[in-house]
């Protein structure tokens, strides 16, 4: 700041500040940076907020979410005791961190991956190691299994989060690999962040009957349109979501507010809109692969609501500016190892078209040609 | 919980779960118990939410949260990056423990008070002592100050939290007090946790401008009638909101939902409602006082919306049971110094009137006379 350092400054705990994705004030732009949902809420939510009864927003929101929690548990027929609701997957995960990882031993993660895992390590100064995806991205299940039990792993494990399917690779690890990796570690918690299940990857949610130090968290932002209200929930063994709903209530007990309860409850009610979103969602998808490739791209087959590629001779850093320049916004990490790639929301089919269209002029001015 | 305890469990956080204020499911009950607002929020808040897009709930809410931001630095005339906005005054504070006292030396705080302070304290490793309040429950501010300084505090301070008006005891420290209890910390960060200050006190917001190591917290739980939505909110130098900004972003960047945020903006938008509802309160409060005190309570002189009581001979507990039978539910703490106090919720002219009613023929029942 230039200026001297007071006495107080000295005392208080700093950090490097995170940098969400940006959320552009442009008109007429599309937005295909943040993994939203191109589509609406279910209808419901917009009548269950019609109706909403302001005189309930005098009184405290129930802390236990009971009304919320009892319609995620009967949507994929957990126990109620097993659920764990928070405001967004960010707090359901900030939560667990503080929670379960509580050793001296590092907890691991993939070297690629969701950009908050080592910011909250960081900032619960919990020791942690992250694991380097192998060539294609892809994760090795041995490189989390200790050596004993037939992995590669050398030193002690102090917890294991992995993102499946991970981002911003999009890349689901098959059923088997997740079990083996928490079958291989019951002395430590195994958290598998689902964010991005819902759009044709496989849940390991029944896992959770045989394994009880398995958390497996899930969101309502993405597949179900709900980015703005702030739902994200977990499921675990019994005695998992008691030490974690221990200590959120000592953090801060009242944390869901009334209405996003109401919004949560109507978005369940609707399964097929969701599953039709869904589906929309991953046709354009599918599609998207074909219309990319055809243009020069690679990228590992997604299973999510984006696409991470890299184009076979135009630099990712060149082609975001150009993307911006015309109003089409995609989210260019400045890592090493993923520098050269774009991820890229799948938006509706018009928005993508924007997109293909784009590229197509782009490329071809850039002089590119299909099979060069 | 009887089983053994696996290898898992050993490393894992945990705490003793804080029990939040009932919210009873009986009808027809008066809820004088979790100091709630009797009075509804604002119209415009009503208006705010049968109008909201539910198109926007797919977007992630701005994480600046600035459009509520402005709002509040608009209304008690702060510049913006004085501001700084959190799900509940909760969240406010669980925050500025988090980033304020990171240091070996304790914080301070009196020994009755909030029952989150020890609580975040312990969560986040944080060193505390409780500075124990005076006979009268108020607070000597020369026990918050250096010896060297002229006080009476023998060792290190590591911050200090004091909440004005005092909860659960409603008493309000003068404003020259707290003036001498930052004035003469410079070098920690001093909290004055402000949720009660709308009900007549004084807040010491204007001293932000002298002192750059004071946090001043309000919110809208009270005051405005919006327990429900989770809106707190702080005011500090520029430098202390930027450090406190920086690690609420790396904790979680998207926190207030899109809803809640116009709903706070409809709140601000009425001050003459708000105005009304205070006064409403205050008036009420004041009768409560010659009420309950012709019916043999003594209590401090409260300036918030409840009242702390004891009676002159029946005991709180059995006060507090009976009542609970009538259906009028009031707070009682199990806790020394004040385990024969009644902490009262003030509310609508009507439910105070049930109160009075019930415990004027309780009494004299009990045997009770005015006078004896």
């Amino acid at each position: 700041m230039g200026e001297e350092m007071k006495a107080w400054e000295r005392r208080i705990h700093r950090v490097s500040p995170y940098t969400p994705g940006e959320q552009p004030k442009m008109e007429n732009i599309v937005k295909l940076n943040t993994n939203e949902n191109p589509y609406p809420p279910a209808p419901a939510v917009q009548e269950a907020i019609r109706s909403f009864d302001v005189q309930q927003l005098r009184k405290y929101p129930d802390p236990a979410v009971a009304e919320l929690s009892s319609a995620i548990a009967d949507t994929y027929q957990v126990p109620k005791d097993q659920v764990f609701v928070g405001v967004g997957s960010d707090d359901v995960l900030a939560m667990s961190f503080l929670t379960f990882f509580h050793s001296e031993d590092p907890v691991l993660f993939p070297d690629i991956t969701y950009s908050f895992y080592d910011v909250w390590a960081q900032e619960f100064e919990i020791p942690f190691e992250t694991v380097p995806l192998k060539e294609d991205f892809t994760i090795d299940p041995l490189d989390y299994i200790p050596r004993e039990r037939g992995g590669r792993r050398e030193g002690p494990i102090g917890g294991i989060v992995i993102p499946n399917p991970n981002a911003p690779t999009g890349i689901d690890a098959n059923v088997s690999a997740i079990r083996s990796i928490v079958e291989n570690n019951p002395d430590v918690v195994v958290i598998i962040d689902e964010a991005y299940v819902d759009f044709g990857a496989t849940s390991v949610l029944p896992m959770i009957n045989t394994f009880d130090n398995l958390m497996v968290v899930q969101t309502f932002s993405k597949s179900r349109s709900l980015a703005g209200s702030r739902i994200g929930y977990g499921f675990g063994s019994k005695k998992l979501i008691k030490y974690l709903s221990d200590v959120k209530y000592s953090f801060n007990s009242y944390t869901m507010d009334a209405i996003t309860m109401k919004v949560g409850v109507a978005s369940l009610s609707d399964p097929d809109y969701f599953a039709s979103c869904c589906q929309k969602i991953v046709a354009t998808r599918e599609e998207a692969k074909q219309r990319l490739r055809a243009l020069g791209f690679h990228f590992p087959d997604s299973r999510t609501n984006f696409i991470f590629a890299r184009h076979e001779s135009v630099p990712a850093k060149e082609l975001f500016t150009a993307l911006r320049e015309a109003g089409i916004i995609v989210r260019h990490f400045n890592q090493p190892r993923i520098d050269n790639y774009l991820r890229i929301t799948i938006g509706t089919d018009q928005q993508m078209q924007r997109l293909y269209t784009f590229l197509e002029e782009y490329l071809q001015q850039a002089g590119w040609r299909a099979g060069d």
